[in-house]
């Protein structure tokens, strides 16, 4: 392409101009250090993304404007001026209404705004709501190149009427930049790197497309942001899910580029968003209560592999019905991560609410799983430390938890995974820490043996739920695919199996609306992905 | 109009086509008896509304297409052939999008279709995510009248290329009809009334306007449907907030509307919606904490209305800083209401909670609170009473309560009213009883007396909050109006107010997104009507 392009992979917080500014400035300088002429920035760079309903507040409206402008001063005053920065941030079209732009800033000015022209309104994504779309292409010459500039959707749902089409009308591009916020699910950056070779090929010219990294709520943005040639080949590609600046040149050869496996992008993403939920939210450290099962080892894992060993602590709540091996488990898996680890049992305040209040049944079960999550949320009152609730995506459909009970926590790492994924990743990472010669996070047992909530005596989760492997192949295909109840059965399905799980999974709505976020990973999670009434009478036919 | 019409104001249940189908036949059938030759259903009558994403199951598109065939042929078999009646309902358009639509049904057939041209995407509304918008006009012939059709936001955001101009431009109608699902907003009825008289008098034809009424989760729909002549009086008017059919003949003379009270309407709505999401969702009962002060003793006056006096529960669950008054005015609300009144003390369990964690604090305050939601959890596990929270919309807005604790519950009455206007409901409701020669519902004393937590020592809500007066005032300017603080101090407002409102504002984000549903009333609500990032750094200018 004959222009030294940077492609800058930074992880902004929604709404801390400042601080994002400073990000982009400084990135920008090493980039212009290292030669580029070029310095792409991912979409909305300057504001965080998705900012939501902030898009409209005219005060967030006025401080973005201001920041860019301060920006631009700044960057020229680094001497990067010379350099055409491209950077994603919030606009107003003449109508007044905002705006999702691509502004080009060299020597000091904000020398074109590029509008996004396709806004998209589904799954996690409201820009109908927030923005008005563009209408106009914008080409900037770099060193004698023609530069074309698309933000994410735009290449998504493009078409003969659309943005890369509108390029080629106006004369064509030596080079496309696309800005992005693409959030991550597993197994998307195939379609990522086929759209962009399809953008390629159409122009004739190298597309490099720069994603976000960072977490954001419910988000996860998993960086990966590549080149691909004229020729739609991945020719370049920068890491996943951490920040990077990637340079090149245009004359990089094809290269294969070798796909993570499912359960390391899986488990990266969610170590990632919470991580980013933590540090962005002011807390160091977390806190977790340990079973002895698997979702709880886990998430003791992922929170060690997030925030350090030194910053989360792991509490074993034991009953009268605690197992011996939960309690070995749960220490097991405290001992294996090197965190603090403490027990408080929780007989005393259960016989106390027993003795007021009487109860048996679910409503004694309850109990047990609400002590819990008041210790937790005491010691966290206390300390400061974020709570993490442990429920997996296969509990949180069929509403097996307790609200207010282990459902408490300001975030929830599993909340996407089903119990199979949950095992899945935790052999993954045993796989990987023997690979690397460390210490298996997670205790063989708590991977192996069977699913309990321990609240009663014997009882085990297959007494409620069906097969876990037959549950989640339910749920993936109720959920994810909005196949009917007939089209289960007709896929063989157990008819009991698909019973239980529609069920549950409809009358759950209202407890999942009191759940905290957690890290969506894939294509339909629970959430503003997936819009439901709690008040609904549908019956799957 | 020449034309006997019939607005049939029902309320139908999401999800439930069977029920709704029989509420439909049932009304058009006493319509028809009664002379109706045009009977008009509100938006979506048949489905319930807002669906949400129910809109795009296939599954759920097939069973409403059945279910209005099956419609047609009993509204035949009823007698009801010969009139024409139009029913929302959900459709496909040609791409297989679903659409927004309003079927006439007439002599067993469907006979025309109008799709929803305008599409909400605002505030509570997801349209674009869910609808493809309809260009054509529908216009059916009655007895020799031209009725036009159009739906709800068709009237709102109309213009000169929009669907009453394009009516006009078909050749005229006789007569209007609008199906609408419009949300109760203190005060909205006066708005709708105008644009309703707006498209009268562009065509100069009367309209009729027929409005949804009953509870959907956060929704109130008010009923209120009426008719506006062709120089755009309003000639007739339904009720609010009940079902009810009205006929109108056309010669109706104009009459002037006596608009109710604010307080009546909310105090209203509040109730509707408390009533039906009780019982759409299988509660005949509701359970409430009784504190003695002003929430605790509107929300049980409310249930009480909603649900009946038998069907209310009220539970005192006093502390060590429990006053005498509160336990006064807790017994004294149960008994002016004529409800369960039970006393719980929290001591036992608060004691073994400290002993375990040696809470101190905010903490030990929390767990007073927490000890307090597990109470009346587990008297609704054990005897299946929907747990009422008591939290106010100044509560919510600046995180003044404890999650897992006096947040607990499946649906919050007072969500959207903000503590000065809990106390004006609660003094319109002691005159409304006055005036009726009926006990006051809410003792004097919980009105009058200061407000306090009582968790710990002489605590009281102006320790941590502004004067509720201003409180509420810059909470409105901030929530409702997107002021800035530089707005509000411009406005006159006390610095240190506006800076605690807006810090804890923003700062309370993650605390609502666990908060349980409750009735919106005004503009601008928590919940989907407001959409805020959790993590956000951005500090209002």
């Amino acid at each position: 392409m004959g222009v030294r392009v940077a492609l800058v992979q930074i992880n902004p917080t929604v709404g801390d101009l400042t601080g994002n500014a400073i990000l982009i400035a400084e990135a920008a300088d090493d980039a212009a250090r290292l030669g580029a002429r070029l310095i792409v920035l991912p979409e909305m760079a300057l504001t965080g993304y998705p900012i939501e309903d902030l898009a409209q507040r005219p005060s967030f409206q006025r401080g973005v404007s201001q920041s860019l402008q301060a920006l631009a001063q700044e960057l020229a005053t680094r001497g990067v001026g010379g350099c055409a920065v491209i950077v994603g941030g919030l606009g107003r079209a003449p109508s007044g209404a905002p705006t999702n732009t691509a502004t080009v800033v060299r020597h000091g000015t904000l020398e074109a705004v590029y509008v996004k022209h396709r806004l998209p309104n589904y799954g996690v994504f409201d820009e109908y709501r927030l923005f008005e779309p563009g209408t106009k292409p914008v080409i900037v010459d770099v060193d004698g190149a023609r530069v074309g500039v698309a933000i994410c959707e735009d290449i998504w749902t493009d078409g003969p009427q659309g943005p890369v089409a509108q390029l080629t009308a106006h004369g064509g591009v030596d080079l496309l930049a696309v800005l992005n916020g693409s959030p991550f699910e597993v197994g998307k950056a195939a379609a990522r790197h086929t759209l962009a070779a399809t953008a390629a090929t159409a122009l004739d010219a190298p597309v490099v497309y720069v994603n976000l990294v960072g977490g954001q709520d419910d988000l996860v943005f998993d960086g990966g942001s590549f080149v691909v040639s004229r020729l739609g080949q991945v020719v370049a590609e920068a890491g996943r899910f951490h920040t990077q600046t990637l340079l090149a040149d245009g004359d990089e050869r094809g290269r294969r580029i070798v796909e993570m496996s499912d359960e390391e992008q899986l488990y990266r993403a969610v170590v990632l968003g919470t991580r980013d939920y933590a540090h962005k939210n002011g807390f160091t450290s977390a806190i977790v209560g340990l079973s002895g099962g698997i979702d709880s080892a886990l998430v003791g894992t992922i929170a060690t592999d997030a925030l350090g060993r030194g910053n989360v602590v792991g509490v074993w709540m034991p009953s009268a019905y605690s197992s011996a091996h939960s309690r070995e488990d749960a220490a097991d898996v405290a001992a294996r991560c090197g965190i603090d680890y403490r027990v408080h049992p929780i007989g005393p305040m259960v016989e106390a609410f027993d003795a007021a209040l009487g109860l048996t049944g679910v409503a004694a079960e309850n109990i047990q799983a609400r002590v819990r999550g008041q210790v937790l949320m005491g010691i966290s009152n206390m300390e400061g430390h974020l709570v993490l609730a442990t429920g997996n995506k296969s509990e949180l459909a069929t509403g097996y938890s307790t609200i207010y009970g282990d459902a408490v926590g300001g975030f929830a790492p599993l909340k996407d995974l089903v119990k199979t994924r949950v095992w899945a990743l935790a052999r993954w990472r045993n796989a990987r820490a023997a690979q690397l010669g460390e210490t298996e996070p997670i205790p063989a047992n708590s991977i192996a043996k069977e699913p309990s909530a321990e609240l009663r005596p014997g009882q085990l989760d297959r007494q409620s739920l069906p097969d876990y492997a037959v549950l989640d192949a339910v749920l993936d295909r109720y959920i994810e695919h909005a196949s009917s109840r007939q089209d289960l059965l007709a896929a063989g399905f157990p008819a009991d199996a698909v019973a239980v799980a529609l069920a549950a999974t409809d009358r759950s709505e209202w407890k999942r609306r009191q759940y905290p976020p957690g890290p969506k990973v894939t294509s339909l999670a629970f959430g503003r992905d997936r819009r439901l009434p709690i008040t609904n009478r549908w019956v799957e036919l």
